[in-house]
């Protein structure tokens, strides 16, 4: 309720208003935030003056407007006066991306991972070569970068820092970002990668027309994210939607945490390993990828083969169950399905779907609109320079309300 | 951001902490809520003059303040300037409250159900019964009742005001609380009976100290109701939270929704009959009253039949497998368990209980706190006058702002 704080929020909504929008109007803000016109002049000429926004003479849109006057004025963030880094870890390759402060992709690189899991100082070490790979592709130092968003699997405490268990680390409770910025003198902001990629839809995607859906990730395991009221929600503590260790079967399968039962450890790549072998006919003594082992399990089943068939089979109908218990938990309007292994169609099958619908209480209404977003990693590491970006704004609009 | 609407959502701030409150001074609003002494003097004249709130002299607290100056003005809600009902349904007795403007019980009332799905003229009648006992203790009639309150199982439709579906009617999608305001000329207001006692919770109980938890309810069925940011949350279309009917199991035991696998299908009363007849070795011609058939089962499985104690053993561990799932999407800092299941203690055993905490992924942190809280019908009826009073609160303090 006190005069600065709302000021503070009022700028930085109109900020961010201008840069989900690429370009706005004054006029266009006005409408968008429903407030004054003469507010808006007012905290538009505050953030020019600090070199957070510009005016930007828009392009004629239609011929006919050529000679009508002085050509519409709109703003635009000053993209060049922030760079940060989103970078997504995972079991086999990194992602990086560098953006500027109005959210464009300024450069991209990526490094493979050594498989299996390793220690934080392998793991910087990896990021070490991505970053370096990545800066030199912008043109820029460490110096220029404002903060880095680093998105990965595995339990995550985002306002601790800290990574409680990683399917990637062979430690637990290690405080990375605090490495990271030791290492690298940047600030890092860590999150859970599911909940990267719900940040890049919220920023860049569905958030533009919906303000609460879920997002369940397939890759090395199963993860969830969940945006509601228009701001990521991550579990009342901070560390909830762990979806792929909800439990679906009492004494079930061994999951890689440990624990028995887990919605990942029947739908995840190690999963469909192990029975894979059987399927195929090959003994346990015969290395093998495990990309090259479920691709050649993915190509029987095509074929005809009955078991390596029954395995996606049955991966699918507990996904449709892992599924149906989130759609019965928060009713949502919008489901979007991502991640790598959207190759293999039949977790994405109409059947899979019309068994979650089938496994939900009917309530007389539409049942949830599910979407299929095939995002690569660029995407995902996109969405952990908006976490990286959101922080910077805080700094840099805060800053300026305070002073 | 408009003038108006500020305005109307502080008065009934500073109302509805005088509520919570009971009795409050103007400076422990002030301090409550941050805002300015002068806006508090405004606010609370206004709605003194309104006849919302009426001024109190405390009683001295010391006998050392007696004699120090006048004594000390707090503030109250003006009780009697509306009344209100709150009803639970269920499958064997519907319980009644009335209660008044500042939240207090006036009076109370409960009449049996008949058992068995029963059409909604039928329940209707069951609840002319009801409301005309407890209008006769409160020595009042229809035409003092603001609004009505009613938590029932099943899915609800609070905004819609129907039945999409419940194990107390035989039909669907009906129009409840049109049909409640036909039959009694008062304003009904439905949700499912879960969310009837979180609300209870929220106003008068947990959520005085705490912004943010689950509820969990053991009845006929298993509810589940949230409380996030202080605030009811009924999942993102108002459906939601529907435990009871999350999958646990893959073609697993049959539920009274007609899916296959639901947690209730293990844990609720109708799903512990099924087995209890094997266990007491009972002819399925046997009639018995389900409340005396897990009675029974309750004093041999405490006797030490293996049979009898093998059926709680399970529904508490596929207790522990559900309530570790929700554990695991919300990350709660606080659990409550609650229902009339409290009797059998094989359910809130600390077997059962560490079987909840050992299932899920532990981050490091101190787990869920967890509490069980025996409250009785009244107190779910309690929790659907507050939703009553919250409608009529927003009718008589909106009225007053527009005005």
């Amino acid at each position: 309720m006190s005069g600065p704080a709302e000021t503070k929020a009022l700028r930085q909504l109109v900020f961010e208003h201008v840069r989900a929008s690429g370009r706005a109007a004054r006029a266009d803000v006005v409408r968008a935030l429903g407030i004054s016109a003469g507010s808006v002049t007012t905290l538009t000429s505050d953030l020019i003056a600090q070199g957070h926004l510009r005016e930007v003479t828009d392009a004629p849109r239609d011929r006919l407007e050529i000679g009508r006057g002085r050509p519409p004025v709109a703003l635009e963030v000053v993209g060049e006066s922030q760079a940060v880094i989103g970078i997504k870890l995972s079991d086999e390759r990194h992602t990086a991306v560098l953006a500027d402060f109005a959210g464009t992709i300024r450069a991209h690189a990526a490094v493979p991972a050594e498989t299996g899991r390793k220690s934080m100082t392998a793991m910087l070490g990896e990021i070490a070569r991505l970053i370096e790979r990545l800066l030199k592709e912008a043109n820029l130092t460490l110096a220029d970068i404002a903060a880095a968003g680093i998105g990965m699997p595995g339990m995550i405490d985002h306002h601790a820092g800290t990574v409680p268990w990683s399917p990637v680390l062979t430690r637990r409770n290690l405080a990375l970002a605090e490495a990271f910025e030791e290492r690298f003198g940047v600030p890092a902001y860590l999150d859970n990668d599911a909940n990267m990629l719900t940040l890049a839809e919220l920023w860049f995607g569905a958030g533009r027309s919906t303000a609460d859906f879920l997002v369940v990730t397939i890759e090395g395991g199963v993860g969830m994210g969940a945006v509601i009221g228009g701001k990521l929600w991550r579990g009342t503590r901070g560390m909830g939607l762990e979806l792929g260790h909800t439990k679906i079967q009492i004494d079930g399968a061994l999951c890689r945490c440990g624990k028995r039962g887990c919605l990942e450890a029947y739908v995840a790549d190690y999963a469909l390993a192990r029975e894979a072998r059987t399927a195929l006919g090959m003994s346990t003594r015969d290395p093998v990828d495990v990309h090259r082992l479920l691709a050649d399990l993915f190509a029987e089943a095509k074929a005809g083969n009955a078991a390596a068939r029954s395995i996606f089979d049955r991966a699918g109908r507990i996904l449709s169950l892992g599924l149906s218990n989130i759609v019965q938990i928060f009713d949502p309007e919008l489901l979007i399905l991502s991640g790598e292994r959207m190759q293999y169609d039949y977790l994405y099958a109409d059947a899979v779907l019309a068994g979650m619908h089938e496994q939900v209480l009917d309530s007389g209404r539409s049942p949830a609109d599910v979407q299929i977003h095939a995002w690569g990693d660029l995407v995902w590491a996109r969405g952990a320079t908006a976490l990286a970006l959101d922080k910077v704004t805080d700094r840099a609009l805060g800053a300026a309300a305070a002073a």
